[in-house]
């Protein structure tokens, strides 16, 4: 299978530099020394995640013709924002197929950035974007099975390895995998020296199981949706599996109430608002110190697209 | 009275470039497109708020042999941190006058930046700060009566101008008048049409209440010590007052309701945890639009360092 490489990460780079924020790495002046910890806090960037990078750059890649017929996503969380967010710059039209059940928050905050929503039952999302697909000549954009996809979201790596070239750890978010493969590629190109660790929710420990596998291991939905980190149900596909195969030092898997702390600990400490996904690589470094190199880390803040009675709740004191 | 200058501002972006981050714009998706909306997220900072920026300047400028002998500031705030942390970092000594009945965690902040912490009386804090100068030939880093933490925090407005070129309007929180003044001169200096507009909170509008009269005019300690916005409560010295008598284009007050919203909406919309002080900015585009000019409009957002119990309860929802 062909991994993509850091000549399309470059790229990828020129391509997203309007729509996404250049994110800084942030020191933290709590962390331990021997651990110097920065974070890189995708959570400011305009829907609030990483997601915007990948759709950025998988929708500047449709030749232009393709693209004024539109694009269609299939997700009822930030990847369907990031998508209807980079088709508003676009100027172009965009479906997203959201499933019936979804919170009417996050409907709507699709809707608030002018994209038209589908609603469908749940198993019926995949049939209904390729109807759409179809019917209107318009370009799926898929959250994380795509060459693009995925070095846009490794342009997170790129600009690590400038601001910090002698970093010796990166820990990144692992749910379809798409973030971590395209991370993985820049930081090792660009590092070689430098470590990166996935990090997972125990509840959705599926690519944990898949790595110490050596194939992908299938979890049942249900399984996956026990998780509190709603942004990491979804698990690799053959592509972002063989980078990660190829790429990970390791993978680690964090408890909920890890994670909770973690989300606490960032808004009190770090000033910064995390949803449970993003926060879950604060609870690695925070608890699985014994499991991870020393030396100058990264954490990936994937997002901060939390609930506000959730949010409330974690920081109640 | 001598003003400083842009070039002051230019020296100090490159004396503190290795210790404060260079934050970045943030856009606001949420804005109305009439005023499209940036942040400037000072509460990314180490400790947390801009006063690092000040900080660093001043005590990069103090000659060596003297710098060697140490720092003294007062106060129980951002600015007892900052000097602490910046401290630290040259490996200097820094010694921190605190009132006795400040709150455990702020003492407890500062002493684990390596400061040495003196408690006394609130009245006594300036005489005893005067007399460990003078025993250990220290030098005292002021809050923001200094045109070397003027001309730090005037960094901030070289980043808006390099980031937005044609930025508009500027809003930035008044209460020493350090960050205005500093601010406003890189502003002015760059970008001559914009605007830049003093916050403060109405039950500490001394600096409106000023600048309206056309001199200095004082609010008693405890008129200021009624808003919630704790880095609000000082007043301009001579020195900041003569700078935003001359640069700034207007100053607006917002109500103690407005600044809750504020933070809460800078949580839910924008990620950021902001205290009081830095969400005042925020209050004023909300619910002051018919007192500012329209356009492209930055709001610096100067801190985030808020009690964990005080956010919690102004996220309830």
């Amino acid at each position: 299978m062909d991994l993509i490489t850091v000549a399309d990460v470059e790229a990828a780079a020129e391509r997203i530099v309007d729509t996404a924020v250049r994110t800084p790495l942030l020191p933290c002046d709590w962390a331990d020394p021997d651990r110097p910890l920065w974070n890189k806090p995708e959570s400011l960037q305009p829907i609030g995640a990483f997601k915007v990078r990948g759709a950025a750059n998988a929708i500047a890649r449709i030749p232009e013709a393709e693209r004024a017929r539109g694009v269609v996503a299939y997700s009822s969380g930030n990847h369907a924002q990031a998508v209807a967010y980079v088709a508003k710059r676009f100027a172009i039209p965009a479906v997203i197929v959201v499933p019936e059940n979804a919170p009417a928050v996050k409907v709507e905050a699709t809707r608030a950035h002018g994209a038209e929503v589908v609603l469908v039952p749940i198993n019926d999302r995949e049939v209904v974007a390729e109807r759409l697909v179809a019917e209107r000549g318009a370009t799926l954009i898929p959250p994380f099975d795509h060459p693009d996809v995925i070095a846009g979201q490794g342009t997170i790596g790129l600009e690590i390895a400038a601001d910090l070239p002698d970093v010796e750890l990166v820990l990144v978010p692992v749910s379809g995998g798409g973030l971590a493969s395209g991370v993985a590629t820049a930081i090792k190109a660009r590092c070689p020296a430098a470590r990166v660790i996935g990090v997972e929710p125990e509840l959705a420990g599926d690519a944990a199981a898949s790595l110490a596998a050596g194939r992908l291991v299938r979890w049942p939905a249900g399984d996956r949706e026990r998780t509190s980190a709603d942004g990491l149900r979804a698990q690799p596909s053959e592509l972002t599996f063989a980078h990660l195969q190829k790429l990970l030092d390791g993978i680690v898997t964090v408890s909920e109430d890890e994670i909770r702390e973690a989300v606490a600990l960032l808004a009190h400490r770090a000033h910064l608002v995390a949803e449970p996904s993003g926060a879950v690589t604060t609870a690695a470094y925070l608890h699985r110190a014994a499991d991870l190199p020393r030396g100058r880390t990264v954490a990936v803040v994937s997002g901060g697209n939390v609930d506000p009675a959730d949010l409330a709740g974690m920081l109640a004191v």
